[in-house]
């Protein structure tokens, strides 16, 4: 087989876990297969880089942040790359230029254009396991990065053109969970996931897998598996259709998100046309809303509410206030301290009564709804803050345990 | 004037170094001058970066280390740009690759062949600062760098092809001093210094800026100044012929270096043809012999006696060994804990009498003296360790105090 191996900022956090990592990679390609390694920057690495600039400028240039926090997984895949060596195999450390990694010139977030693979496939022709830096690629001459969790999109990339048989992703987590095993000691790793499943998971906070990389592995059909780089342990293959007895479940799994903030705007007049305009400004200026809700309540106008990231909510209130006389809203409150818990499951779209069950489970834990937003596969509630655990508990026990 | 600035690693020690920098370069452009900026990592990164590949492989494979160590400039190129930017100029950090410099593939000491000026010369002609990675560059599509010292080297490299009115040296030195304050008080700065000079100076353990630098500035008529990036205080300058008052010293500096051992090989047969083998064998080993000094003691044979640096004197001893058969020596003497002290001065050529001058101060002192080399600019002897200090003062005493 051929196999892709990205190995996440804790896995290569040390000398002794960059030891392991290359064990593991060693006993990979003794066991027959061809290996393309993807690697994170060690451990904090990016976060010390970050601190760096921000001590220069607050808002440094893109390039040069590029340029500096591209240098975390040279450091590790040369690393890696040496390890292996030491263990007798040929290796090679690539970064995004030498390997071919095009992006479009937007620094910090790029997206993936193309990947030469002449490089990469004439390794693997002669036996040298190419160690890879995840992260990042090349717009012309300028080093780019692909934001945070790049170093997944890197990996799932790298297999999409290789046509690799499979994209391990090696993380500290053995797997994905029904839901956060710190919050649900039940909690159980699911043997399988579908990508749809997974991206609700992880967009609503699981944070095993960044969910751009999910995208290009559903879109091209790469097959994932998300497992520790500290066991032998079997991880959760994430795949089209999972076939495993989970699918007897509705509810594949729990996710939830902490330090959620809702904006509402009362009394927006329906004749004006600025709702779009509110929500393209704040995505402007990097204000992320996650759920909407709207809804007419008399025939003078609309409320609107939405939630924000808690440290947003100060930035998108002061947006807000700037647009009142274009928008013409009569009132715009403002709740912190909220939280988003949700249940994920492809077996939902066949089942409609899981809504109406979610809803009872938290009746029955006299939990108020603030706020609902439901997909074909999730039903999302925004609650108190102070109530999400005993919230998780409670729908992992009916949803989960009982099933 | 057009001027390139290398800062060393002091020099972008922290951020708070950086901005320092960034604040001297920005007068300098605000002065009317372009510049280009050569810079090294920062402070012991390449040191920390040498420890961890040390961690995992004593031997790493020299296409990764350089892979490696080359992350240490990006990070302080980046981070210089971005605070040139933070005060108003255009900047650009480039890498090795980026910046066309193209060294044979030799890795951990590459020569450069030659640097690609187009990029330079179009950021220097847009107003844009280009900020240089020093110490690196590329073979084909590897990263290769230039060895210790190699940012100088860069600097001069940069400075020779732009064709540069002058390449400053920054350092945490105010300049080259006649001997080192630390031993010898009253050592004071030299306005100005030869490139001879400074070579013998640099190779005999002042420290201050790299043999090749000089040797490479000297070929291609690069002006050079050492100068402090700590404070405003005018350097030494480097060049062909130097026309200030120091020319009436006909010693310019006491250099000395610590650490020194002494093999000799006793009774080597003359018929015999080894002695260049040895000292091949050494080189090819990474053994670096210093002094060499051979006479001839009796018809059956010559005891050749050389130098090398303390840490290497038990491997080039078990090299020795090894070629015993070849080289049918009688004996095989080592004597660490031993010392080099030179008098440097271009002056010396037409003072025949320096040397004895020498070795009289060191026998007025009671100081043994265990080998002797001479060149056309400088006079070294080799003693024990623990009389070089008494030794350097003694000679800065005479040749430059006196004079």
């Amino acid at each position: 087989m051929l196999i892709v191996q990205k190995y996440g900022g804790t896995s290569v956090g040390s000398i002794e876990r960059i030891e392991a990592v290359a064990d593991r990679i060693a006993r990979t390609v003794r066991a027959g297969h061809q290996v393309a390694v993807v690697v994170s920057a060690m451990g904090h690495t990016t976060d010390e880089l970050v601190r760096l600039a921000h001590a220069i400028d607050p808002d440094p240039d893109g390039r040069e942040m590029d340029a500096l926090l591209s240098t975390g997984e040279q450091v590790s895949a040369a690393l890696v790359a040496m390890a292996l060596q030491k263990r007798g195999f040929g290796a090679r450390s690539l970064t995004g230029w030498q390997a071919g990694i095009h992006t479009e010139r937007v620094h910090g977030a790029a997206r993936m254009l193309n990947i030469e693979t002449k490089v990469l496939r004439e390794a693997l022709e002669q036996g040298i396991i190419p160690v890879i830096t995840g992260f990042q690629g090349i717009a012309g001459d300028d080093v780019t990065t692909l934001g945070r969790g790049g170093s997944d999109t890197t990996a799932v990339a790298v297999a999409a053109v290789l046509k690799a048989d499979v994209c391990e992703i090696y993380t500290d987590v053995t797997g994905v969970f029904t839901t956060d095993p710190r919050v649900v000691p039940n909690a159980r790793k699911l043997t399988e996931v579908s990508y749809d499943e997974m991206l609700e998971l992880a967009n609503l906070g699981a944070q095993v897998l960044h969910p751009r990389a999910v995208e290009n592995a559903k879109q091209f059909e790469v097959k994932l598996v998300v497992r520790s780089s500290f066991t032998e342990e079997e991880g959760t293959y994430v795949v089209e259709t999972p076939v495993g007895f989970e699918k007897r479940n509705v509810v594949t799994g729990i996710a939830f998100e902490r330090e959620v903030a809702r904006i509402a705007l009362v009394g927006v007049p329906l004749q004006r046309h600025g709702l779009a305009s509110v929500f393209g400004t704040l995505a402007e200026r990097n204000v992320n809303v996650d759920v909407i809700v709207q809804s007419v309540v008399q025939q003078a106008g609309v409320d609107v509410s939405f939630t924000v990231k808690e440290e947003d909510s100060e930035r998108a209130m002061r947006i807000l206030r700037d647009l009142q006389a274009d928008l013409g809203y009569r009132d715009l409150v403002r709740e912190d301290g909220l939280a988003k818990v949700s249940i994920v499951g492809a077996g939902m779209i066949s089942n409609p009564g899981v809504a109406a069950h979610m809803f009872q489970v938290l009746a029955d834990a006299d939990i108020p709804i603030k706020m609902v937003s439901t997909s074909e596969i999730k039903v999302s509630c925004i609650i108190a803050a102070a109530e999400l655990e005993r919230a998780v508990k409670a729908l992992h026990e009916a949803f989960i345990e009982t099933e």
